[in-house]
């Protein structure tokens, strides 16, 4: 690397790094769910937005210029002297969570990026490029519904319009707590000159299956994120009382719906790398003692080949046509959401398999803000592995020792990537 | 019948009876749900108060003297000239519905019991024993979870302290509308002075099931009152990432309560005059794109043998342990309640069948503030044919003629109870 003149963090004194671990314990007193275990941190609640208070005090105190952009998204800049901000190479993820989430889903890609920095800095590394952290809000779509929101209004990939009218359980728009919380609403979506300025962006993660797990690894290069979509099924059938009416003149849609869901899960089970699931179901009315007249229930299903996810769907939906039929019922599918499998950036891979030449390769059922952005800039991600397995509950786990050893991970990958 | 003083009522000139499709038009645009359909007038909701002002009102000009008990039940009496009131005659029903419920439910037996009395006038009846009308709050349960809270109350069949803190979707307990709607909560309970003050008790009711369509009859006597139960599942399996999990490394509570659903139902099947039903069932955290880790659901069983009923719950027991070890998953049964069978006073039933030859005699599944009053007074229901054989539903009917016919039968009935 010639000589530069140095950023505005390279200016500071440089000072032994912060540890994952470290930085983990700091939020760890932060949006604790005492009902469910875990924690609830949802995007723009008291709990989120003390943890963006803290990234930012963070950020700030290793000299990074912190900025919020007009999407919800923290992007804390380590400047080149020139501040020209071409070819920036961003690492990142996010800092809310599903409900009763654990505690590494999203924090540990941020704390590991501050991490990073603090290594590269460490190592007298002078960034020729502008390197930043970022951090993403509503990454798991568990307010508004749509996951990776930040990423997907800022890359143009939902329309503004569906963004500013997505509501919360509590019936808040998107529009109008955003608002609440300092945005105009007015211009959220695609931001061209932001993402003109990214080079290239790469995700740590923890990983949320037991790849590492059976490879005896502790981190991974990503290859890429299974195409996945929801779809919403819809059973009519006969409301009527639970007393009065005989089993055989029923046209119960929980029958049908149950004997869906089994179907479900058997054809998944047949299609090698499969994933189908059913986690929501709303029968209608509801009542103990009435027959629902209608049950919702919701399909998300995964397969890297993306005609495969189809033929899953579409074999699905034949046989809850005739369940529903043999069950007196009508049924209706419809999609809600369909995104293909996404390969990541092919030379990008390959230069963090220079970096990190003992990494082995894995996909990942998990959506990501780097799916979104992978379609826009040469993206790539790290996972850390998870002894559990779990995720999107409290029992999701890292090691210490793995936890740093991503960080490190990343600061190679970084440096490799600013050489 | 010898010649007596005759009693407040027929102090008054005698006029045409009014008719009970008229009342009920007269009800008709009073709690309509524009959402579901039908009619949702729960306890102390704007539309069950302006269906008591209603019933008050026409009870008022017919000379009866209005008053409301300590439970929240609306008593209309026809005094005797003595206004003695031991072993008074009842007829009666309720007002409040269930979520897009019909507009005959409850509605019907209030209108009849009205027209019954206008016809014993016009007829010239001189009560030789009190006669009352009563309006029973709750009888769904739809508000507060408990159905015919009014009676049971006042029979002392549930615990006034559990009755106070029962609560309703907001969060307000019964204690507190209770109050908020004129009621002392400190003086809910067995009112053993109103008790003793009834003689016979007669509920004439829109039927829930097809008996009379099968028979092509226009009413029918109640036998009985099939037993029922409530009972909770819940299921925990392992919360865990959608798309990250494989299929074969799953223990989801979904799968397992789905198939539990499906042995329900067959089950039931299997076994004559059994009900079984699963109306309610959430799953927990209930995300789309999250395996759930435990599943509640809601088990209501039916049988007139209640022995039956007992061995179909253990047999659900059994095949829902299987099934979730099956599944990698636990699963545990609570009972929430259990009503055995009612069997109406037959001394009562056979003066009925007297008054009405040729009505048949039907049992059914459904539950009445007369089941509860059975324990302690005796107690008859009259039902009246719903062509659809659909309740607790917009579709729940009933002929014009069919209503003027019960209308008749419950005032020949009185007349008989009377002699």
């Amino acid at each position: 690397m010639p000589t530069q003149t140095t950023g505005s963090l390279t200016a500071q004194p440089s000072k032994t790094p912060s540890t994952v671990t470290g930085l983990l314990s700091d939020m760890s007193t932060i949006g604790k769910d005492v009902v469910r275990g875990g924690y609830t941190r949802p995007v723009y609640s008291t709990a989120e937005l003390e943890l963006r208070e803290w990234f930012i005090d963070e950020a700030t105190q290793r000299g990074l210029s912190v900025e919020a952009d007009r999407n919800g998204a923290i992007w804390a800049w380590w400047d080149t002297a020139e501040k020209d901000r071409t070819n920036a190479l961003i690492t990142g993820s996010h800092l809310d969570s599903v409900p009763g989430g654990g505690p590494f889903d999203g924090p540990l890609g941020i704390a590991s990026a501050l991490v990073a920095l603090d290594i590269l800095k460490s190592r007298g590394t002078n960034p020729t490029r502008p390197l930043a952290v970022v951090v993403f809000p509503e990454e798991e779509g568990s307010r508004f519904g749509v996951a990776c929101l930040g990423s997907r209004l800022m890359t143009g990939a939902i329309d503004p319009d569906k963004a500013r009218n997505l509501r919360d359980s509590g019936g808040n728009t998107f529009a109008a707590v955003a608002k609440a919380n300092g945005l105009d609403p007015r211009f959220v979506g695609r931001d061209d000159q932001l993402l003109g300025q990214i080079g290239q962006f790469v995700e740590l993660h923890v990983e949320q299956g037991r790849g590492l797990i059976e490879l005896d690894q502790p981190i991974a290069i990503a290859s890429s994120i299974l195409g996945h979509g929801r779809w919403r099924l819809r059973i009519h059938g006969q409301g009527n009382h639970a007393g009065t009416t005989l089993m055989a003149a029923r046209r119960d849609p929980m029958v049908a719906a149950s004997r869906t869901v089994v179907a479900i899960r058997d054809t998944a089970l047949q299609q090698a790398h499969a994933r189908a699931t059913v986690g929501r179901l709303q029968p209608v009315p509801g009542g103990t003692n009435v027959i629902a007249s209608r049950v919702d229930f919701w399909l998300d299903v995964r397969h890297p080949d993306d005609a495969v996810t189809a033929a899953v769907v579409q074999s699905i939906h034949q046989q809850a046509q005739r369940i529903a039929a043999e069950e007196g019922c009508v049924v209706s599918l419809t999609e809600e959401s369909l995104s293909p499998t996404v390969h990541f950036d092919t030379g990008l891979l390959h230069q963090l398999q220079q970096a990190l030449p003992n990494a082995p390769i894995l996909d990942t059922g998990a959506g990501h803000d780097a799916g979104i952005l992978s379609a826009f800039v040469p993206t790539a991600m790290v996972f850390v592995r998870n002894p559990s397995g779990i995720s999107h509950s409290p029992e999701e786990h890292v090691l210490d020792e793995d936890a740093e050893t991503g960080a490190k991970a990343l600061a190679d990958a970084l440096e490799t990537l600013l050489a």
